[in-house]
């Protein structure tokens, strides 16, 4: 690690980047390359002797940039948007220079007290209530993903349910979610030794624009508890990944604390909106959310030991951009999403399925807010052009079949 | 995530993080500041505004690095080493630049496929038997950490066993590793609801170099068929973290399989190592190692779905050094390690607890290797220094409680 050496190379490794990004709408959105390909595109070993980073960063450009999914491209519009931005990027190589793990606070104290800082600094702009701060009940971590996030939920809500009534109970554990919940939850289910069949999946629909209906879940706890089962775990999403569904938090919270059930809250997807006062309502009902406070001693919050220097990405995100920025850049979003349901309105032979007030879902095309920092009315109104053009086609074949 | 701020901001960056290298020396190594330091220098709630790259920049000279512990000094001598490398930096990079989320092949197939054919490379430079290899019963994949990679295995074996008699036997299930085996162990056994009282912590000592003892764990798994338990997974480790101890593969390796018992090997700490031929003798008996083949598609192979570029990492690691190299670097700390050996044995005030071929241990100073790149001869013999003069403390002192 020669200061001079990380300097000179950490500069071309900039310029590299920064031009990925000036030609990404060059690329093919969707990588177009066959399975195999790159195997045979590189040696079957590893070199004995150094190369020269030109070298690897020429084969960068050349044999891997084209296996590249470019989640980046203003003009990606899958699974969901994946946030990056330049503050982000800032915050990730800093971390990566550090390079301390973070397992505990001695290890490097300004690991583990940034991040208590600056996840108080969200709850705030979330406006969650007094006792999420971690002056009061609670406090935060920043999880590596939203699956993590989820199976330790489980896991804390299953072991304090296993401490009261055996933990040869296992198999009486049920737990309760709708069927746009995230995929996550049933893992972290496997994992935890969850019976699969009692993992109640409750059907939503249109009607609720697919929110998961209180008086299904009461119905389901009832029949469950008269079947002797153990009702220990609801969760709730703001923001489903297929339909981007708002559960009712409140309806959902007085129920679960009714049948003392743990009750979480997903928002990984569209929680972030809420920091617009204007969408906040929708993460009305969060104070019924389980949060039970514990010392911090980050390494018992996640299943790794270590960690990274996670908070400085989150860190300068908050101080490069500001709030009122993130609030714009969201409201700015909203309003791509809600012109794509205008052009979707305008031609009869598409549906709007569950129109929402900051979201709307079309072949999935469209997510909470419409998706990567770079696009523009522009690429939504090319991504609408390529749907009308396929359901041109899809139309005409469909009518040759009946000919 | 405009290219041009990216360059501008980027090449800032770097700067910062090389100077940061330069100057890491003239660092107290372990941060001396107070608990709670950080709140009293940071306000209390994210900016309204966007804030200055060099402001930013500024509150990290001056109130985050008072709060670091540097593990990247070449002074830096504690838990264990953290190998930071200028390749490894740049690969961090890449991997942050694009931010794809590689959880299957579509979604980015240069993620998949870089990862299958390094992995392929490092199995190679281990000498692995081609059954590793992704070509045979094999492939790997780059875990986050080594607590998730023993989670998932323990997982794997787990419902392996249980589909075999039954879900309903958790309680019977019984995990064996010696008392010098890493927490993350136990830790997945909680999560995965191993009984703790059936995780067998059988005990090393210095007559084996606090290395498992194979008739131990024979008369254990006796013990436990008798009384109507279920082993199902032995954990043994080529390097353990507190005492470098190497576990007996094979002679471990065929009592697992005469008894149908998962076997993993985590060589996490002392396994890189071994890519130096005269060092590979300690993970004989890989082979006996439990390899089971299934489909690649990487978000099955871990809890969380989402996944970075992570072989960009292995990719650079491995040809901007090249395999020579990276053996020079073992070989040259294993000597700073040897030497520092010698330094003890000239003062009868130490003992060696627990001498080695590769490595040696004394107040858990020296793992397998020394530690940080940046070490040299003169850091031991500071280190050392540091050692006597507290030794030279202890017996004034204690010489003083008996007088």
């Amino acid at each position: 690690m020669d200061s001079e050496q990380l300097r000179e190379y950490g500069h071309q490794m900039v310029d590299f980047i920064a031009d990925y990004y000036k030609s990404i709408e060059s690329f093919p959105v969707l990588s177009q390359v066959k399975p195999g390909y790159l195997r045979e595109l590189l040696p079957d070993a590893a070199p004995k002797h150094p190369e020269s980073l030109q070298d690897v960063l020429n084969d960068v450009q050349q044999k891997i940039i084209p296996g590249v999914t470019h989640w980046q491209s203003p003009d990606y519009f899958a699974y969901y948007p994946s946030n990056s931005s330049t503050a982000g990027f800032l915050g990730e190589m800093l971390s990566a220079g550090f390079n301390i793990v973070g397992f505990s606070w001695v290890t490097s104290p300004a690991a583990t007290e940034l991040e208590v800082i600056v996840l108080d600094w969200l709850a705030k702009m979330l406006k969650l209530p007094n006792e999420f701060l971690s002056s009061g009940q609670g406090g935060g971590v920043i999880q590596g993903t939203a699956s993590e996030a989820i199976l330790f939920v489980l896991l804390a809500a299953r072991d304090k349910v296993l401490r009261k009534i055996g933990r040869n109970s296992l198999e009486k554990l049920v737990v309760y979610a709708s069927d746009q919940t995230h995929s996550a939850l049933q893992k972290a289910c496997q994992i935890a030794g969850i019976y699969l069949e009692n993992f109640r999946v409750l059907k939503a629909d249109s009607s609720t624009n697919y929110a998961l209906i209180p008086y299904q879940l009461h119905e389901a706890i009832i029949n469950d508890l008269s079947s002797g089962f153990i009702p220990f775990l609801l969760c709730a999403t703001v923001g489903t990944t297929s339909s981007a569904a708002v559960d009712p938090l409140s309806d959902l919270g007085k129920i679960a604390k009714a049948n003392d059930i743990w009750f979480h809250v997903d928002a990984a997807y569209a929680g972030s909106a809420c920091i617009c006062p204007e969408y906040r309502h929708h993460i009305d009902g969060i104070e019924e959310a389980t949060n039970e406070n514990t010392v911090v001693d980050f390494k018992d919050w996640q299943n790794p030991l270590g960690r990274r220097f996670r908070s400085l990405k989150l860190w300068m995100v908050l101080r490069l951009y500001g709030v009122e920025n993130l609030q714009s850049y969201i409201r700015n979003h909203i309003k791509l999403a809600e012109q794509f349901m205008q052009l979707i309105s305008s031609d009869p032979r598409f549906e709007v399925v569950a129109p929402r007030t900051f979201s709307l879902v079309c072949f999935r095309l469209i997510p909470p807010e419409v998706g990567a920092p770079l696009t523009e009315e522009s690429h939504v109104k090319a991504a609408w052009k390529v749907l009308q053009d396929q359901a041109t086609i899809l139309l005409r074949e469909a009518a040759g079949k009946h000919e």
